[in-house]
């Protein structure tokens, strides 16, 4: 036994030479702590001795114009002192002479698209579910062949907590990121793994197999993996309806193929934000009768635009549920009305469900969460 | 179709925005390209207009006390020109008046414990299987139950190309981190699937299972995700003991359960760095006979520690190879020589795997591609 707790310490004590050799210029002598939630304060720290100037911005504030003055304390730390703002998740950085920056001190990062951004969680009721719950799924990374697309491109499938132990059969979501993200997104920013444990666990949403594909049809996979991307690009209006007959011919076959899932569309459902919002609209538009449950987010169609003949189609199909979601300060909106009108005009049964709030991630993580619990029932 | 295509047009225009919203503040106007690999030469950028001193350390420079200044060049762009460097996986980051910061304009980023680091690769026949190879393998963040540590854990499983689609039962490797590392260190860090999946697609490797545990015996997952740490530390002698035998009693046997593999020693190896090698010899010589394979890297033992007993309980048990593997230059190195000697002493057939450079990932990732030819032929 002695000579096991000799070797630990030895063991030890490489361990800790093992982050320095690395690591060793990047860390500071002392750790700085931030940020540091204190009840109704929360205290931003970073170490920049030569500074003259620094600045906070966090996604909580009104402006994106808006910072928040540090000041210099002791041993080249600056410092800000700020009301603890209300609970979700919120991205910040420091601006350090006119430079932004991540919060080195901080190892919570999320990253949209080509940007990691320091992360900031205020407990709270709304802020709940999107911390770890006590009863965990799974989430793999998935690679499977999109014929369609002429690639083999990976998704994200989040299994629920014991779905390896049973002969149980799931429902699928199909959960759509927006522009600039990937399939990395809905799971990262999104918290989509942590609100479906929470929400099942409390028995409030029928235990999901969730599945987050790349939406965007260039590529294979999110960028930090080195693929060649497809000389085709997202924003290309015919590889965008493309993404779309991927999503029904490839990627939902995969699925019901591979996994536990009851294939009829009352277990299915489709949801997305923004550019994924749009792919929800056009594959219900496109593919009728497919999905049960119908959840744009944050998206719209244009003035005059005329899909009046594709709602007829889907009205005649039939589904569970047609819910779109807005905030009244999204560039989105006006657009979202204009669908709403249109669904009312052909007579298909939906729900308006507008908020406050803008494009955010605060609100596609609480409609996933309102969502949720809505969908199988 | 008309219809579709200004529909995609539409969403396009507010895919563009959606970025713009939560990072508006975050973007520089025109980007910036940093890292850009150009043959010999490779040229860092940084936009900091207002930074007097500005310097890159690279983990490919000889002393960790190295710098490199950049000049300042238009519209507030600091940038070096640089030969290019061996192929191989290095981080770097600036040092702004002082202050170490990541590349933003660098989507490459690896976390190594609590630091995000920018990533450079470096093509060539070393870095050769760092990168994504055609036929990939998937990879599942697994929560599992823990009797011995009492907690519910994360670990990541690796299966190959193919697995989900045969009845084939594949042999399994146990790849463990190092002190300040997490479940994500081999995958991250270490490339660990990029190195698998491009082994086994050469024929090279056989394809196997890779299970990368977390081997802090107070931690439920990586610290990004938000659990109660236990109260006892890994640093704790007694702890890291109980982190073998949780390996042994609870990991080992729920993969054997939700896997499809071969459980038998000859089908079982186990590898780990620095702390992680450490808990390969441990489990070695705690448990003679379960694993076929054991190849702890970066690690010894103490002058005048005796395993005498263990190794030749070890022998007697039988294994297929033993292959310790290590840097001159690595301060593990003298321990490792001790270790070297020891199974010298006690008649254990050995490779001792002496190769230049320290304690770094650079060898750790070159060592993987080196032992996994090696394993269950």
């Amino acid at each position: 036994m002695k000579k096991i707790i000799f070797l630990s310490i030895a063991i030890f004590l490489c361990s800790t030479l093992v982050t320095a050799q690395e690591l060793a210029n990047f860390v500071n002598n002392k750790p700085v702590i931030s940020p540091e939630i204190s009840g109704n304060e929360v205290i931003f720290r970073i170490k920049v001795p030569k500074a003259r100037d620094v600045k906070l911005y966090g996604s909580w504030m009104a402006n994106y114009t808006d910072r928040q003055d540090l000041i210099e304390k002791e041993n080249g730390i600056w410092e800000v002192i700020l009301p603890t703002p209300d609970p979700e998740i919120y991205t910040y950085h420091f601006i350090v002479d006119g430079v932004a920056m991540s919060d080195a001190n901080n190892i919570l990062m999320q990253r949209d698209g080509t940007r990691y951004l320091s992360m900031l969680l205020v407990d709270g009721t709304r802020s709940a579910n999107y911390k770890e719950a006590e009863k965990r799924g799974n989430l793999t990374k998935v690679w499977y062949d999109s014929p369609t697309l002429k690639m083999n491109r990976r998704m994200y499938v989040y299994t629920p907590y014991n779905y390896e132990k049973g002969k149980q059969k799931y429902p699928v979501l199909y959960l759509l990121h927006g522009g600039g993200g990937d399939e990395d997104a809905w799971s990262n920013m999104g918290r989509a793994c942590q609100i479906l444990d929470n929400l099942i666990e409390q028995g409030k949403a029928k235990p999901m197999i969730v599945v987050m594909p790349n939406g965007n049809p260039g590529q294979q996979a999110a960028k930090p993996l080195m693929l060649a991307e497809n000389t085709f690009d997202y924003r290309d209006p015919s590889t965008a309806n493309l993404y779309i007959h991927s999503l029904a011919k490839d990627i939902v076959p995969f699925i019901e193929k591979n996994y536990r899932v009851i294939p009829k569309p009352d277990s299915r459902a489709v949801s997305g934000l923004s550019m994924g919002g749009g792919h929800t609209m056009n594959i219900a538009n496109n593919y009728p009768g497919m999905f049960g449950y119908i959840a744009p987010m944050s998206m719209g169609i244009r003035e005059g635009q005329d899909i009046d003949n594709q709602l007829k189609a889907l009205k005649k199909a039939g589904y569970k549920l047609y819910w779109l979601a807005c905030g009244d300060a999204d560039f989105a909106y006006p657009g979202a009305k204009l669908l709403h009108e249109a669904l009312d005009r052909n007579g298909l049964t939906h729900t308006f469900h507008v908020t406050g709030g803008g494009h955010t991630w605060s609100n596609w993580r609480d409609y996933l969460n309102t969502l949720a619990p809505m969908l199988f029932k």
